[in-house]
């Protein structure tokens, strides 16, 4: 069987669908695994780390796609190469299936077997291969950076012979994975965290994190769906919410959103939360 | 008494001398202090700011500077503002009079008082005044969130279901002020972070911040001047020094150095420590 990693098309994409220490579980497993050429750069991985632990390595991207059963990417193909896949192969990726499905039909049509892994339910059986998550974990971790980095002021209290430098006020919107890892590395760094979710539940775990949670009154409406995402809510929620965001929002230096609805956004979300990051500009505080 | 605040002239800088908060003291204390149009843009404080507790705000450098009597700049203002002062005026500023003591000649011909913020010493009178330390706590607060951006891994370990991400390891050579914070915020966001100190009494200092001390064997040698800085150290010791760097740098994924020494080094050094960080990429590990 042989199983396929093709260098990402996206020039702004820096992943890579297989790293080495897979390659290498693969390879005992007797799957033969192909690497495309630079593959692993933007990642850090030479051809030669891969070539290490096994895998082939090609410059010709249709060779090695007419030769493939399972076709392992980290965003959805271009049809091009799906075009050049036999029949019957599988195509694991980000595929977007709940925001642009009538991108699949093309594959459906050449009788491609799809995986989108954002579908693979966060199950205890399938956390392994919970992408959705991971991905989650480092954007909430990278938004917090960025933020520090960019923002006018430090996040931790500083008290020193010169003065005390309060610490920085940061309010995430949005208390799911990367909403969570947001507010506990903006904790972390020593900032005065306020985490808000429509999801009420989400309270506990937001103030297990040394947050306070923003609590905005539903009257009893849901808001989390069966598996544990936030359901689009109703308008007069939205407002409730819109009111407690903007009164707090004038007391905060930054504000992380975080918030993903599957299947609810027009197809310039992407398949996995992406911070949008404000500053309040205060010199004087 | 006029105190001026200008715009400091070299674009990548972006402090200014005075805030509003201290603008508001001083005008308490009677006196009048003028700034520049636009100083305190770069620092995010408008005009307006300075405006609203009591400043005077102009556009005509050479107006203020012929008014002034007490000029207070972030770094050494060029000669020609320097000479459209009044004799007897007053100049403070990071002047680098240890790098650079011919560039204050034309100071004392003109017959101008000049304090260096960078030779106040680091006593506990005078520690309020303390530029080096406070500038050097924010190089090294910046240099790590420099790094963790930057870096291809993350700082803190994570333990998911789809398995554990160590921690990162980094490296800060020089454990004054600047690497003492880098030491911390390394710390915050969940690093294994070693110090390297060529003072053997840095060690506690870094020990305390829960990071390793790399010792290096200086047979005696003094290496800490009476005011506690790096004093330059001998061949043997810089030897000794460069091959325990030089091992444990094998094992970091980020060096991080801070090290300053007063005076010792070419006109290339700025008056405070300014971090170089190195990074180890390791892909597979």
């Amino acid at each position: 069987m042989q199983i396929t990693v093709l260098k990402e098309t996206d020039p702004t994409e820096s992943r890579v669908a297989l790293v080495p220490e897979s390659v290498k579980k693969l390879v005992a497993m007797q799957a033969s695994v192909a690497i495309e050429s630079g593959a692993g750069l933007a990642a850090s991985i030479n051809d030669a780390d891969y070539a290490a632990v096994g895998a082939t390595i090609s410059t010709d991207r249709s060779a090695l796609l007419a030769g493939t059963d399972v076709l392992l990417a980290v965003n959805r193909p271009a049809d091009e190469d799906l075009a050049k896949l036999k029949s019957g192969a599988v195509v694991t990726a980000f595929l977007r299936p709940l925001d642009e499905p009538e991108k699949l039909k093309p594959m459906l049509e050449r009788g491609l077997t799809a995986f989108a892994i954002e579908l693979i339910p966060r199950s205890t059986r399938a956390q392994s291969m919970d992408g959705l998550s991971s991905m989650a974990t480092i954007v909430g971790y990278k938004a917090v950076l960025m933020a520090a980095e960019r923002m006018p002021r430090m996040f931790p209290m500083l008290t020193t012979a010169a003065g005390t430098v309060p610490p920085a006020r940061v309010l995430v919107l949005g208390a799911g994975v990367a909403g969570l890892q947001a507010i506990a590395t903006a904790r972390r760094l020593g900032a005065i965290v306020e985490g808000f979710d429509v999801r009420a539940a989400a309270g506990e775990a937001v103030r297990s994190l040394g947050a306070k949670f923003l609590e905005v009154d539903l009257g009893g409406l849901q808001t989390e769906d069966a598996g544990g995402y936030a359901r689009e809510v109703t308008e007069e929620v939205m407002q409730r919410s819109r009111e407690l965001i903007a009164k707090q929002a004038k007391q905060t230096d930054c504000i992380i959103t975080s918030a993903q609805v599957p299947g609810a956004a027009s197809s310039s979300q992407p398949a996995y939360a992406v911070p949008v990051i404000w500053f309040t500009v205060t010199a004087n505080e």
